[in-house]
């Protein structure tokens, strides 16, 4: 069996007293250095510029944020509630807009300010360090029941990073695919490269790389032919946000892989914990997409790649919608075939 | 109406005198340098390392070779003939697999050989010189049959380049989006970037700047959510083989696209002279898929960027299927919905 003790040891985001360390995921895989965050400022840029990515690693970031900024407001002599914090959670809430792991983190850290608790800073730390261990616990869990579904022998594609980069630590997606490895069910992963900006070559392969887990990048173009290959079974998946009918917001390319996976028979699996639904959505055409810089196409390693002048639309996430993902996996449980009224008796009116 | 004009500067492949000229699109868009090949060996050198790429200008590069081979011989005291070009033929033949006018090039230059020209050398130049000026002309025709197929006021999608770099001029696919924009059918043209060579971002956005037409570049997992959209009723694309039955095969990504479009009823249009059809084969279950270095995915710009010891698998075509593709477009005419019988009646039993 695998061992896949190393994954352990990457802390993605890890706060002690006052300083919110991340690991720079703009310089993965040939450095590891780390970058301190002092201030809500700091974490809610280190979010935007994608420093930290991963829906539930933003919303882990982002509370230690608010953390940061009842900090300063207790050292200058400022009473920490709802509405001294407000600026902060707006701020940081603005980061970035399709995940709602952010907003459901940020949202958590007001109802805890707003319960007026004697030490307010010592109440938010604990309630941030709890959304972190929540999420790590949430995506043992999660690992165990998706590695049920998966079968023997099997094949998973995979798409961006969802391991512990992206979490508190094992993964959403990437967690499934660790407790099948381990579990013996899993033949080989295969990544797609993730453009533009690289997620799954850069960190999914050194995450996998350092559990010793047998890993084949390609890029996002070949899952079709690898799927009429017959060496993939499962595509496995995370998501920044599933609404109420079940359809999905993820990463850019996960609805292309949706409907491949759909002509070749290939079942889809979509991980997340339940801070990543949004029942207040009624379906997939209401989610926000976020459009980020053209740059990012039309540069490669900070230097331009295409001619001068030329355009390109950079919308960084898709929905997949429902009709097209045969699991969606949260601790909570599985939902086979999802639609509203499954969506309904698991997670009620609003999560 | 846009002026296309610039496009007839552009000038991929260029015979004088015993030297093959190309333009060397490793170094495209920002630098336009030229190699200079002498010989036949460099020429397939070029060849396999993608200095020259694109079906139809690798078939007349490769024609060239033969030409150089033949005034080697010449100018050594040896007899031209098919024995002692033999080795050349060969040597270029197998510079790269998948692409089959490569192999009707030489077959042709073969042909010409053994009719024992009096001057073997004019002769043979005079070949490769009506194959490239045939491939011009079939992209004109083919231009205005597959326009008319376009309807009005659409947005295409293309993937690679398949323009006046990849042919004798004009292209195939972007030759149908030429004569599109020319008559005022299209409206936008959509690029995906075409990992992990970029051939869509690097190349087809050089050209369709340098004619003004208006052209978004896409990453190639955002072509089913631009689909999604309703900016792209046509997805065009050229092809390396086209078999008997009407199975394609072209860049790697374009299955995955013929899948996404019949997913969202968008149509979907294969544009290759008939050098590219293959009637010896049955069916694309045949067609030998060239696998490249993994150093392609792996690096990025001659950098590694993905962790040390990780495998990538870099197929670089795939094979669409003719139930997949709306219409197949050659200098012969439109086949709609093609098939075994509809490709006989075309091309007869071979090409």
């Amino acid at each position: 069996m695998t061992d896949l003790a190393s994954h352990d040891t990457i802390r993605a985001v890890s706060y002690n007293d006052g300083v919110l360390r991340l690991l720079d995921q703009r310089r993965l895989p040939f450095e590891e250095v780390y970058l301190d965050c002092r201030d809500a400022g700091a974490v809610a840029t280190a979010i935007k510029d994608l420093a930290v990515r991963g829906a539930p690693a933003i919303g882990i970031a982002a509370a230690f944020g608010v953390v940061l900024e009842a900090r300063r407001l207790a050292q200058a002599g400022s009473p920490v509630t709802v509405d001294t914090l407000d600026a902060a959670l707006r701020h940081l809430n603005a980061a970035r807009p399709t995940a709602v792991n952010l907003a459901w983190a940020l949202q958590r850290m007001r109802a805890v300010a707003a319960q007026k608790p004697d030490d307010p800073v010592r109440t938010l730390t604990e309630a941030a360090l709890a959304i972190q261990a929540d999420d790590l616990a949430a995506n043992r869990h999660m690992g165990e029941l998706g590695a049920q579904l998966l079968g023997d022998g099997v094949g998973v594609l995979t798409h961006c990073n969802t391991g512990s980069l992206a979490t508190a630590g094992y993964g959403t997606a990437l967690g499934v695919v660790r407790a099948g490895v381990t579990a013996g069910q899993i033949k080989r992963v295969f990544a797609g490269e993730t453009r533009p900006w690289q997620q799954g070559a850069r960190l999914t392969m050194w995450e996998l790389s350092r559990d010793g887990i047998p890993a084949t990048l390609i890029a996002d173009s070949a899952a079709a032919h690898l799927m009429k290959s017959g060496d993939v079974q499962w595509v496995i998946v995370g998501a920044d946000r599933i609404v109420a009918n079940g359809d999905t917001a993820n990463k850019i390319g996960t609805y292309q892989l949706a409907i491949s996976a759909r002509h070749h028979g290939v079942k889809f699996m979509v991980v997340a914990p339940a801070s990543t639904v949004d029942m207040s959505m009624p379906d997939g055409a209401h989610i926000e997409i976020e459009l980020r810089d053209s740059a990012e196409l039309l540069s490669h390693g900070g230097k331009r790649s295409v001619v001068e002048g030329a355009q390109a639309w950079n919308p960084v996430f898709d929905v997949t919608p429902a009709e097209l993902i045969d699991a969606i996996v949260t601790e909570r449980g599985v939902i086979e075939h999802p639609n509203a009224e499954k969506m309904r008796a698991m997670f009620g009116a609003a999560v």
